[in-house]
């Protein structure tokens, strides 16, 4: 149950235990060592204190927190016996609408991950795409026990640190959100071009997109929303497909000049890669019936 | 059997009428009529006297000229009963290579034409992708017939002037040919992007492409061949896929920087239209880790 | 003495047209002919109410209005015989530190302007740089006496529009500014450009350019204010320069490159003018040591 | 006068050293010394001979080479004492056309060279712009003695590959010569713009530009000729100015458009340094009335 950093400065020991027990799965002892500073002037300070508690914590609980997280994918996600924000992140991430195939693939690097590690793959499934959590998965199945360790340890970090954002509102919120943004110029006018379809998509694999958004610039060429924002950006390779040959047919495409069939330019792909979840894409589309450019602005 | 101008000038009637006899399909007549004409100065003056005699010819004998065309993947061409040059175009549009589905979609489309309009469909098929072919031919059975039969004998002249252009070789040749062409500049040097992978596709439908060609960029950062020349271009939507990713990996990004992983840019897609294949498409890519610009050049 | 609009609503009688009788020049009869119509909900309402009260005038009372307007760098001007807001407007637009010679050409063409059409020259100079001002001075010159008639009235109204617009806040504000702004882009890192220099200079004749504003871009890339803002753009052909060339020289050209001396780049300048002063002029520089490129932005 | 290669390797001795013995100013000797390799196969193989024979000299015979060169500007020039290529090549940088101010600036220059380093300044004036002229004049007074030394043999090896170069004709001449191009491409159409004017100016100080070259953009959108070719481009900031107003106002801005007034852009300047004499500079114009960019391209 979310609240707000002021409340929970004023709450019970209780309350506030109950609240933020869930942000380090199956560890309330963190939102615990962390009551006596109360009160925190922000929602980082909060998360520092907390993450200094896991770090200053003897090795046996540090490696619990480990051992108590859920496989991806695996079994016990699949039962319903992992925390509710577990199943929440792994189901955002598609991974309960695997098909057996994809389930015994996962199985069988939980396992051989397991046996190397002696600790669940742990990943913050928020942050990648399809095809980049597989590939984190074979990459860190190749890691070296002590690096794999941090790297286990980091990744519990961010998926804390999502859940405390999610959880508690006020000042000093954490950097947990990236963005994907763009905006349409059409520079045979020098104006913004309005009503223009946009999709995103994702690249699951080399080959196989699928739609994340979709969306109509408005009258200043943008979307109104961010195409993806307030999480972050999972780490992938997309496209933007913008309908320009469409708009080019409705307000026109030079003087006195009817567009050709097929037009130069109809269906315009932007294909870029996101390598920092919590970064700002910008994607803008500067184009004309017989050019177009793109950048990665701010 | 391929000639010169000045030795088909020279040549006895006998021998021009058996070199030209086929430009005009089962109509040898039509370098019959063009014989007394002799010297001409181009082969454009050569084509120009054919093109007369046709226009010129009785009703029945240009009617005859269309009805003595082979339908597109039809039953003659399948048999073998069709000018060596039909097959030869029905076989670089891939019309050999279908399936029995497609064969069926074109016997019926084949029927449904020659049942309204008492020819058969013709099509210059050199200046068609796959989608395009079946886009037109659904397009014409609407058309009315005064018109379409224009539009046949057009197609006509246009499958004659390829066949001429490679049959005689000599001054003023027809403009039967277009061009597909590239040029990549890295701007974070200054200078040509040498050794960039350049895959060029054609969608023949929406979502289905097929490699067209492959090339690698050399020191002016230009492909040796253009990606397509000396025929018409197929009129398609096209992709230019360059490897712009593993070309900063191998020269570097930036100052001190390394590419994030993924890159930003990595396979860039630039998808145009083509609708006019004598025309030349010179489409380069202008490029950095962070942004790119094409437009179609010259 | 500026007011807010509420405060105008309950003023007494002659308190508002103690505030608004300047709006129009010598004429404080147009604001007393919208008292009535109090309460108005937007300053656009109270200026249309005064617009409508001038338009619905007598013949007399409307060629006063004009009749009674100074003359553009004029005797009534040099001796400060005019309206304390004229005063104003003509010094902004460098109109009281011209030289003899300037001063005798604006005596002749003020001459001639009312030998022509019987009344003095009218010009909202807020909106005009000074080679639009004479380009127009003579332009006029050649209208014909209705049309010219009816560029006063509206020249007219313009000013009265930034008068009230400064004197009265409230909702509604009369669209009175528009604004020139930049934004810099280094695409070899894919980031905003900060610390770059940018001057903003105006024409003032085909081949002499003045300072008009001077900044530095922020960590965003941008100015952290707009270069021309909250009034109307005077119209000119403009220059901004920026120094690119020092940009690169401190944060590096390339991956293990310098630059050359001098380099490609250095001062940067994207000429152009602006025609509309109520618009907004984004003009970004989206650039690498060894290529560049504006548009108008938004 | 000039000659072929292949003419020199046939002369007799006393016409080779008539021919090149001015190569190397007051030097026949140098040429004397090439003349037992003959017969040389390239122009590159014959200067490579020469300069060996400069290289291999005592060292009484190299100093006079740099003794014997003339001042720039100097009393010998001013007389006409001095080799007619260099009175050619030092009127060709305008150093015969000097004001009194300009000749005592230079008489002071020349005379502190001298005085440090006991030899005149020499410099490839060709390779030079007036203010890279003057700059490299400063600049290389502060050099130590022996770094002086070599520079001044290698300008003497500049002066002499490109007088080399326009007296021997034949395979394999040497890289003395640079260029600078342009190519303007209307996207608005997809097409080059013709008929736009561009100017090619030098600054010659930091705000004093002169022009150095006129054309008119041809079918293509390229200029019938480069703006400079066939010799170094003087090291200097050039700006090509373009009339690209003129051409949207002739062929149309977009549809049902008209330009504003005025247009967003008119005169369009690119702004660019030449830092390397013997390099290719090809800056394009790609544009709309609302946009443009600009790269070094190839």
């Amino acid at each position: 149950m979310a609240s707000t950093l002021a409340a929970l400065n004023e709450a019970s020991d209780a309350d506030f235990v109950a609240t933020l027990g869930a942000v380090f799965e199956h560890a309330p002892w963190v939102a615990e060592a962390a009551l006596p500073q109360r009160p925190f002037a922000t929602v980082e300070a909060l998360f520092s204190a907390m993450r200094d508690a896991v770090q200053g914590a003897p090795e046996g609980r540090r490696l619990a927190l480990l051992t108590g997280h859920p496989e991806l994918a695996g079994r016990a996600a699949r039962s319903g016996a992992i925390a509710p924000d577990s199943i929440a992140e792994q189901a955002a991430a598609g991974l309960d609408r695997m098909s057996e195939a994809e389930y015994a693939r996962f199985e069988a690097l939980n396992a051989a991950y397991r046996d190397k590690f002696g600790i669940p793959f742990i990943l913050c499934v928020k942050r990648h795409g399809r095809a980049s959590l597989l590939g984190t998965f074979d990459a860190r199945l190749e890691s070296a026990p002590d690096v794999e360790r941090r790297t286990a340890e980091a990744e519990v970090m961010r998926i804390a640190a999502i859940r405390l954002n999610a959880l508690v509102s006020g000042p000093g919120p954490l950097a947990t959100t990236g963005r994907i943004s763009t905006h349409v110029l059409d520079t045979v006018r020098g104006k913004p071009a309005a009503g223009v379809a946009v999709d995103l998509v994702e690249f699951v694999s080399a080959t196989e997109a699928v739609l994340v958004a979709r969306a109509v610039t408005n009258a200043d060429g943008r979307t109104d929303m961010p195409l993806i924002h307030g999480r972050p950006v999972p780490i992938a390779t997309y496209e933007l497909r913008f309908g320009l040959g469409d708009h080019f047919r409705r307000v026109g495409a030079g003087p006195g000049l009817a567009l050709p069939e097929p037009p130069f330019l109809d269906i315009v792909p932007l294909r870029f890669g996101v390598g920092d979840p919590e970064g700002h894409y910008h994607v803008p589309l500067v184009a004309t019936p017989w050019s177009y450019q793109t950048y990665r602005g701010s």
